[in-house]
């Protein structure tokens, strides 16, 4: 079955705002095995939104809107399906009862212009909104079917999980979507490429998608089936070779995201942490504590920007500063070792460097990165040169320090199977 | 004029992403008083790109495709083009004399495969790509412009302003796009429309658009005109009625982040600040030393999680944390007070709060979130019940805690106006 987006509202386009709706709604479609061949963003133009529902239609078996079912005289989407079909618009009773009653729960009056949004195509099934005051409308016409939703996501979102994925499981077909989702760091998006496009073009039956981000490549893979188990068989066997092929650069095979992973080693080592950060500005700390729970493993960090901060708060010897550089392997070393003592946690992180765009040199361009990574037995140090801008410098720098911790774990996981062996 | 953009790309028929691009090119087009009153996203074939540029060049005079133009046999924007308009393609011995020299450069041998970017349909201008390999092609068919762009963000943004811009400018008449951008914090977006609307409707030669976030509203006022005074003259009217409206909850008048006008603030007027922060887990940190040149106003900040590290760190006494707990209004003021001594800045800035989900109780549910700005001579202290879930509870955390900063300059200067009044 294949399917088009038509996104409704002329916000989107200006050079402000994106249509992400789409997203979601792609989403539930593919799990059905419903394909999204087109997507038209149109502004709330009653002729332009006649003639997109007119050629999708001609295209697609299924047509959903998103969007322009508003009270005002702005939001015409209703109409300009009622017009294309020959269908009139007739007053429902039954939605302008569940308006007027939304209305009396939050204690105020419904506005006439509100019954605009109770008018529905004769023949159409309605499809009620929990969360606003715009239903959804669902109308056949000559083997298609046409879905208008609300554009707010949180009222989509509701309307499509209660009322819509049912429906569409009707007449979808048995197909489902399987997924596997990987996350690789450490190495180039064209290495992963060439390292893992001899696995993936083997499987015809399988969708693979790369996307590359700073510090992290996603690699995407998708199969539609009517077994479950076949499906879920060849999957694990490309997501397997997969991760054969990249090693220990796969960092995920669920689609977890960098911070996430390192939050479960903690929780599963019992371990604690704390971090010293300067040109990742607390970046570090803010996506370590962005997990919920995160008080279990992260005692508490320090952003010393300054030379004397760096001293006060976690003991860098001034003079270590003055001979090797603020940004310098032993200043890193010296950061992690201090923040660890100071908090009193299992690990300590470290991490100095030039984010830019300014304070570089000829010895220490704009993107170089010192981190550290201290037990109290030994202290792990490691030096970079970040591209980009100062935002993707930090970023990359956030990403594999982050990183670091993860591979510790595994060491110690290996060294452990090793010595039990 | 108006304008269609078609992105051309099966991966943004994905879940995964979306089309930015198109942003960056509205932008463009705006700028030179080009209307997009459409966007097609479509994947990469070959009939169905043919028929959405034959609507498009139906409805518009400019239309512009992005992507589909790469060396693989995938790639077939060039090949829907050409066949739509009955032109050959060519092979341009200009453009393979570039793509060598490029690969030469790069010390590498051009593959066949890329003689496929050299090809052109007769007639076509060459847009010479400076980042890339896919030069862009511009056609004039029947007082229709075709453009085809590459997909690349930054290949894309380099042709546009070297190659594309300055063509544009020659035939898109003289209309000019003249912009304001406010951004309000701390009021609802009900409130602010309302209080602003009788304004913006009295403006009907602009367009007013309010896009709204945590803790932060955004107003777009845009204009097009052939008169840059009059143009800039009822801007500056507009933007300083609005301003007027909603008073001190405007922070920017010409589209600055929160960050940005914190660090302009504290630059001047020579003032350091350091940062306590527990829920948003180095979120503020991070927000102001995201600005270049941070390290002339910010020393330092501290992450503490912990109740132990909140008193060895901060100084917070260990009775307050039991008297009142972690999250209170004492303990917001004692670790402002504190990090404000400990860093040796002129501004101490603390949070503490529940960003969930869990840690609530009926007293302090979720979203209960206590900051405090010292000064040494003073402490100023505020408490909230943000709505959301972790990430919005942490973002509006951190705007409410900079904008607690922001205004305190603010009534720093009335003070020191009405001092010499």
């Amino acid at each position: 079955m294949k399917a088009e987006i038509i996104a409704v509202g002329s916000e989107m386009l200006t050079p402000f705002r994106v249509d992400t709706n789409s997203l979601f709604l792609t989403d539930e479609l593919n799990k059905l095995g419903i394909e999204v061949t087109r997507k038209v963003i149109i502004g709330d133009d009653r002729a332009g939104l006649r003639e997109a529902f007119s050629q999708a239609m001609e295209r697609a078996e299924l047509v959903i809107a998103i969007g322009g079912l508003g009270p005002t005289e702005d939001d015409v989407t209703r109409e300009a399906v009622a017009e294309l079909l020959g269908r009139k618009l007739i007053l429902d009773e039954e939605i302008v009862r569940n308006l007027q009653e939304r209305f009396r729960r939050f204690g105020r009056q419904m506005a006439e212009s509100n019954k605009r949004q109770a008018m529905a195509p004769e023949g159409a099934t309605i499809l009620e909104n929990q969360r606003g005051t715009a239903p959804g409308l669902w109308v056949e016409e000559r083997g298609r079917i046409v879905i208008l939703l609300p554009g707010p996501p949180h009222e989509l979102k509701a309307m499509v999980e209660a009322q819509v994925r049912p429906r569409l499981e009707k007449v979808s077909g048995g197909l489902r979507l399987y997924e596997r989702e990987l996350r690789v760091t450490g190495l180039p998006e064209s290495d992963v490429d060439q390292r893992i496009a001899p696995i993936y073009t083997g499987y015809a039956d399988a969708q693979t998608t790369i996307l590359a981000g700073p510090g992290e490549i996603q690699i995407h893979l998708r199969a539609w089936s009517r077994d479950a188990a076949a499906a879920a068989r060849m999957l694990d066997e490309m997501a397997e070779r997969i991760r054969f092929a990249l090693g220990e650069a796969v960092f995920s095979t669920t689609g977890e995201e960098m911070e996430a992973v390192v939050a479960n080693a903690l929780n599963q080592n019992h371990a604690t942490i704390a971090v010293a950060e300067s040109c990742t500005g607390g970046l570090v700390a803010q996506r370590l504590t962005s997990i919920p729970g995160s008080s279990s493993y992260f005692l508490g960090g320090v952003v010393c920007y300054s030379n004397e901060l760096k001293s006060a708060w976690v003991d860098v010897p001034a003079e270590l500063v003055a001979a090797k550089g603020a940004v310098s392997a032993e200043v890193a070393i010296a950061l992690a070792e201090g923040i660890r003592r100071r908090a009193g946690a299992a690990l300590g992180l470290a991490i100095t460097g030039i984010a830019g765009p300014s304070g570089g040199s000829p010895e220490k361009p704009v993107g170089t990165v010192h981190m550290a990574l201290a037990n109290g037995a030994a202290t792990k140090e490691r030096s970079f040169h970040f591209p980009g801008d100062r935002e993707r410098i930090r970023q990359y720098a956030s990403q594999t320090a982050l990183d670091l911790v993860r591979r510790y774990f595994l060491a110690k996981q290996r060294e452990g199977a090793q010595g039990k062996g």
